[in-house]
């Protein structure tokens, strides 16, 4: 085979020695792998994970591996999707500002339940991890912006080739093997964008972590694809998008890292409403305001803003996840963002709904994406006024590791005690000197008595009429 | 929800009644089932899938479902997954001609499954098998050609919504369950035409049936999709074709039925080529042709047919289906092409390589695709020509039901004893009265003694590395 990007990137994974990742990308992942395990861990409870869990509990395989933050063990290819699916169903996972990619969930999904099922230390794990990442981020490079503006949902559809490459490392394929994967992986390529505010938005994540561990199992033992799964006349790239370029993949591979342009959410919604809601909380904390004192919100706002999240009247939780509006009410009267200001109650709350009424949006198509313009006219004739150049959260002001562990704390209250939730944080740091990477998926499950029980929902699922 | 593509499916699907299904439909689907069953035994004992079952099995659920022609028993996703990985393995599956859909494998496959789980009659699966066939194919009239020309495996792509469909029937999805069945399974939708030639290309109606069934099976959980999965702006026929009609779809449902339209290989290679085979068959069997006698072979053909099959020197059985040369030989020295004229010793015997090599193949633009001219010039100096207008399996020469229990018998030799396979076929004829779907499964599992022994590649996947 003559060099292209299929065979480029399966030499790349395949050579990568763990000495080769710099410092700071090492930091990185663990920041990634953090942020990854409190999404998922928090979302542990939602209707999205019980429901799937019923519907698949009695077709499950052997107890290899854990449902992050539930009592639950079950085979390593429906743990790769659970946890997928968990670390996205908040909207809260990281994000590859390039793509719009979140790198971590296909990735790190199927590697944790890898981990559980074979020996794998944590410096193994955490190279894996770097190596997903980069490989799902370079091929979401390449296709971007066409492959997402035809109707994509990217991290779906590059995360499989992550999962992929990632588990592939540490099954040891060789190269033939590695071409193998990835061509595997881009045959299952999936998800749509029309699911956007569905529970198959967070479902994509969840495939894609599952099937590029089949792609990976399968290729490992020599099931064969197509050598030229990414650039092949009928392969990913020209098939998934209308334009394309290999450089992005192939330039200076191993010398820069995806990993380094990724970023965290501080608030649990789409990243374009940030600068807004950054704003919002800086004026709020600033002026000490209330939502009565306010006679109006204006906003100037990136153009996708009102494409993405223009919602005006959310009716229930999720939807208020797709409006602006939503979350600058929010905002200002709570001064977080967090999954508890996207309850089905709180959407609905005439506190909320007053203020949100009073908020008003325009497009300026000259605005950054990670900018926005909040004034408050306030009934007393003040206003105020906040440019945000750069939203807290962005590769310009991003979150800090403390940040991180605030954030890890908030999501993982409702289902793990204190002293877990320290545990875990401290595992997560020194992941890389761990020398069995499958203890932070069993750290993350509640003691008896700690956390929320089990659903009902998922204890009745073996009681699905069946033959004797 | 007013009504759309998406929804008129569903409300279709759930309406329907078994006595709405024609007399000639049932029986067509009784012909396509015990084809697709004759495909299956006949491909279990073939690499793509003892290597697949040596990756998954450590990984697989309850003993629930049968790999046809196999011992193993597994849950019912993966058993869907190898039934329509084993239908399409030989490429030997049924084909709609109009898309090139080949329908039964996913649909079969997860309603097969399914019936070995749950109380299933022959009526309840023939009438389940009619709907996602019609369900399948009507979407695939909808897109094709541009969703295939964009690259497109069909097979794969439609195939998850025909699982989806069927399954859903049998399980008793609620309408609105129903729309997110499908919009399940249009988020599923994968496949490339570059993994022609590779075992991803029998993946492709495997993953169909498993990602179909998964659908089902959450959408009963009330895991939610959008409503608008097939035509929603960024849904599955914007998004996986640059044209599409809807008409196709929704335009007299319930009063043509698409598996009447259906039709069956005799020849274990791709459809464009066996109007060629059926000529140089009906030569070789009236003037009694030896190779020896030949001094050129030559071929009019659909532009097609070089297309997908213009390997010249195949070097391996499975490229072998994609030389139009090597199908033309083994035809004549053999007068038949079937799994044995694909073995990796038959491509490469010089008898045939000698006379493949002597084989001449043009395009001609106005041929229809189940048309070509074989004109073979003898070395005695005369010219023996024969028109082929619609090649034997075709929907103006369908194979005759005689004509399918031989090819049934030739496929489940290796595999079955003959008291076996003469249970199989009355059991297929009289599917539709039978109690118990199921047991069409179970009877295709060799009995000690009988067939070949599960492969070495299998029994030992167990003994992957793991933790204690």
């Amino acid at each position: 085979m003559s060099s292209t990007p299929t065979l480029t990137l399966a030499r790349f994974v395949r050579a990568s020695r763990v000495e080769d990742i710099p410092p700071a990308v090492v930091h990185e992942a663990k920041r990634a792998i953090l942020n990854w395990t409190g999404c998922a861990i928090g979302a542990s409870r939602h209707a999205t994970v019980t429901r799937a869990l019923a519907a698949l509990a009695p077709f499950v395989g052997p107890a290899q591996a854990s449902v992050l933050g539930r009592p639950e063990r079950i085979d390593i290819l429906h743990a790769a999707l659970m946890n997928g699916m968990t670390s996205h169903t908040f909207d809260f996972d990281d994000t590859h500002l390039k793509t719009v990619i979140h790198p971590a969930g296909p990735v790190a999904s199927a590697l944790l339940a890898l981990a559980e099922y074979m020996p794998v230390t944590g410096s193994e794990f955490v190279h894996a991890f770097v190596l997903g990442v980069e490989v799902e981020c370079r091929i979401g490079n390449a296709v971007y912006p066409s492959h997402y503006d035809v109707g994509w949902h990217i991290t779906g559809t590059t995360g499989v080739f992550g999962a992929a490459a990632a588990a592939a490392k540490l099954l040891g394929l060789s190269e033939q093997q590695l071409v193998w994967a990835l061509g595997i992986a881009a045959t299952q390529a999936a998800g749509l964008r029309e699911m956007f505010g569905s529970m198959c938005k967070p479902l994509h994540p969840g495939m894609a972590a599952k099937n590029g561990l089949y792609a990976a199992l399968l290729a490992g033992k020599d099931f064969t694809s197509a050598n030229a799964g990414i650039e092949g006349r009928r392969g990913f790239a020209n098939v998934l998008a209308t334009d394309r370029d290999y450089a992005e993949i192939t330039a200076r591979l191993g010398e820069t890292w995806e990993l380094s342009l990724n970023t965290y959410k501080p608030f649990a919604c789409g990243i374009v409403i940030h600068p807004t809601i950054d704003g919002c909380i800086q004026l709020r904390n600033e002026h000490g305001l209330r939502a009565d004192d306010i006679e109006r919100v204006e906003l100037d706002v990136h153009p996708l803003v009102l494409e993405l999240t223009g919602k005006t009247r959310p009716q229930v939780g999720l939807e208020g996840k797709f409006s602006v509006f939503h979350c600058a009410a929010v905002a200002i009267i709570d001064g977080a963002v967090g999954e508890a200001q996207f309850s089905d109650a709180r959407v609905v709350d005439p506190a909320v709904t007053a203020l949100r009424d009073r908020v008003r949006a325009t497009v300026d198509p000259a605005m950054q994406e990670d900018a926005a313009n909040v004034r408050i006219t306030l009934r007393d004739g003040r206003v105020l006024t906040r440019r945000i150049e750069h939203a807290i959260g962005s590769l310009k002001r991003p979150m800090s590791d403390r940040d991180l562990e605030q954030k890890f704390r908030a999501l993982c209250a409702p289902i793990l005690d204190a002293a877990a939730i320290d545990a875990l944080i401290a595992e997560c740091w020194r992941l890389d000197s761990m020398q069995d990477a499958g203890a932070l998926a069993r750290m993350s499950v509640p003691h008896a008595g700690t956390g929320s029980a089990p659903t009902a929902e998922y204890a009745t699922a073996h009681t699905t009429t069946r033959k004797e």
